[in-house]
């Protein structure tokens, strides 16, 4: 494709992308589909000569497009609501046509100083500590493996030759992520020595539980080595007492990991801040941009103050990878699995600037102050029940009726395709989730969504 | 962001992007920089308050840009070279903007089903066996820690649950890429229980040694469960002896990896075929299109004939995540770590169509073609030697000279802005890589390289 027939569709799917954002309220958000309608609507094998690309953007547009879950749509409630920023776009597209490796300081010396710098800024944002170190990976479940992959280095470092590590625990609370479970497995470490804690009435980790597990297994010879607590857990963003879990994880001896994969942002905010007492004394903590800073999917960032560890773990020469600059400079690859590397840090250095703190704090604050009106809308319907502590931007509701119910509810709310609701089970109680973080969302899709929501359980 | 301010910035970073690669000659390819200069000339803190768009730009290109390594430069040789073609950009940027994560089939019914048709389409362009399992990942580094995995599963499936798998063996060659090495440490195996086989001249791995260590191993009381073959390594794209080597780990009862994720694109042309006999009694395979297939980084391609295996190891059920379809779809979550997974299939789709087979076959075909005429001129300069076959599209040379002067003659190739190029050391001697592999690289490119070549090996 040469540079003008690129810049012809570049400038038709920039347009298509600016209308996309424009009329998003037009789509449905969730679409209506099937498994294997999509695919059976498109040919079996791929074409022997090039297609025009006029031809694709229109199969785009008509064929792949009403098979999208709209993420970006202001009433996407599912999971955790995310947002596309038009600044983290152009960031991305930049990323895209440079397409760098960034394995190397030397391979791109740019990528791995902004990322540098850019993790510089978020860390002084977030009112983490001098000093310490920050990484961009893929997505949080490959922080947290890399968070435990340390933790193993710190605690037997002569697992990285022999392997063969037995009876080391670790511990996370019973709402945490599964992604702390997955790694640990991936990791060798065996799902039998993942314990997972308790949760008090809030959902949060109970720490007299965590250091009664943790004795019960020295007690028993086996070997303790990593908590992950978590602040802003997935089902309910509960928060997990960080400085209680990092008394008994000092005692302990244990490497103490944060995941706050969705709520690491709101640290930006004073008034938030004590939410993450505590976690100044982690060993590494984990945030994602892409979740709840305006940052195209996907760059999640892992902080630590202990990355002479974490290189350790991972550093592995090669010949055809050494450099001049291998004691002057950071090479990235030496810190994780993935070799390759994209210019990541580009889109977060486009909306930490676009928005600056000022910008991004406001849209936090209206975010978090959503999801108190929404929760006083429901517990102001004798019909629902708000089911967890809103500290966040998510609000877990349900009616006072049967799980059967309210899972009928939410069918019916997303057939409605007027908004996108997930849901959780508490305690054996089935929930609705209703994740609030799309940068577009406003007071009158939030109140036309509670009242789509409250039209779908009188149809009941 | 306003759609509209979005579409005026957006036209501007398009033709940004088509001026970059239509004047992508005119930049050096590696700048001018040391360590800590980008970082020292930007601020120290994020701004307070936003700033416009237009002044974000310009300090890209201002500041940022000049550190730049120009992987888009088609004098770009280092590492492997690869494109980020039209087609493939304009296909990010949908994806960037749709934002969705694929996690599900549910959470984007587009994403997933694109992701099997695609690879579907590629399965037949390589001619890999009917009804193999095609899986997208992040980098080639992700995709031999899965496959290690899911070797692990197949072989002891007890560890999943219990951990503490010891003396475990697997088996690449010495010139395998390290990330083979990485992905066993991280997963607990041990570095220690990783051999790296020998090579033959032709820096192939010699079957007879794997078998022996194979041998020696069981002898030993240890268990082999898994081999990785490469067919196209970094160092020289050296080409193992597939066909044994499956021979030898069906007998071992080992899984086989093939990693490909180089060259893999060339089992699209029936002339190279031969390289990949052997391959279709991989348990699973590995290519990599952000490398040799035009599309920008990053997107990883695993097959796997096995994926009840590889689902085996890594699915991992939560509340939050269940869904209506999870037996009638397939979820990708349960076959990798990462939960989060961005639309890459549909750049892929962009570039298989926009190119077509016919397309992609005759670019390959030039890249071959230059190699083997590069390789002609070293050939016929007496001051040069060729290292390696050149069987694929890297040519592997030197002076025949000492290793200094050979450093010195790559040291002053980069630094002369006009090329770039990576090293290797082969059974000690230092030797010049240069990787084909740009889609704007031509004849032209090529003679002017190699001329640069000569004028600095005179200017010795």
């Amino acid at each position: 494709m040469d540079p003008e027939e690129f810049r012809k569709a570049g400038h038709q799917v920039v347009d298509w992308i600016a209308d996309y954002l424009a009329n998003i309220r037009d789509y449905p958000v969730l679409p209506v589909t099937s498994p294997g309608q999509l695919a059976a609507s498109l040919p079996p094998s791929a074409p022997e000569a090039g297609e025009p690309i006029e031809r694709i953007l229109d199969d785009f547009a008509e064929r792949i497009l009403p098979h999208v879950n709209h993420w970006n749509h202001p009433r996407f409630h599912g999971y955790f609501s995310v947002s596309a920023s038009g600044p983290g776009i152009l960031g991305e597209m930049l990323m895209s046509a440079l397409n760098v490796n960034a394995m190397l300081w030397k391979s791109c010396p740019a990528a791995t100083e902004l990322e540098q710098v850019t993790l510089e800024w978020l860390r002084q944002w977030l009112d983490l500590p001098v000093g310490w170190f920050g990484i961009i990976y893929d997505t949080a479940s490959t922080s947290v493996m890399h968070a435990i992959a340390a933790a193993r280095e710190a605690a037997f470092p002569e697992n990285r030759t022999g392997g063969g590590l037995r009876d080391a625990v670790c511990y996370t609370s019973a709402h945490a992520h599964n992604s702390f479970e997955k790694g640990a497995i991936s990791l060798g470490i065996g799902q039998r020595n993942v314990r997972l804690i308790g949760v008090d009435d809030n959902f949060a980790m109970r720490a007299d539980l965590l250091a009664a597990a943790v004795e019960e297994d020295r007690q028993a010879g086996r070997k303790p080595f990593c908590v992950c607590a978590t602040v802003g857990t997935t089902s309910t963003t509960a928060i997990d007492p960080v400085a209680a879990i990092a008394d008994i994880a000092e005692a302990a001896g244990m490497w103490l990991h944060v995941d706050a994969a969705y709520a690491g942002p709101t640290a930006i905010l004073p008034e938030m801040r004590q939410h993450f007492a505590g976690c100044e004394r982690a060993d590494s903590f984990v945030l994602n941009p892409h979740k709840w800073l305006f940052t195209p999917i996907d760059i999640s960032v892992l902080y630590t103050r202990r990355p002479d560890i974490l290189k350790r773990a991972f550093s592995l020469g090669a010949e055809y990878l050494k450099t001049a600059q291998d004691s002057s400079a950071v090479n990235y690859m030496d810190y994780g699995v993935q070799l390759g590397r994209r210019f990541r840090a580009l889109k977060l250095w486009f909306v930490m600037r676009y928005f600056g703190r000022e910008g991004i704090s406001a849209i936090l604050r209206d975010h978090l102050e959503f999801a108190q009106e929404l929760a006083g809308w429901i517990r102001a319907d004798s019909r629902f029940e708000v089911m967890a502590p809103v500290s966040f931007s998510l609000v877990c509701f349900r009616l006072t009726s049967s799980n059967e119910a309210n899972q009928r509810l939410l069918d019916a709310i997303n057939a409605s395709g007027r908004a996108f609701l997930s849901h959780t089970v508490l305690n054996g109680i089935f929930t609705l989730r209703f994740a609030i973080g799309n940068i577009k969302t406003n007071r009158d899709d939030l109140a036309g969504t509670w009242s789509q929501i409250q039209q779908c359980a009188a149809a009941l």
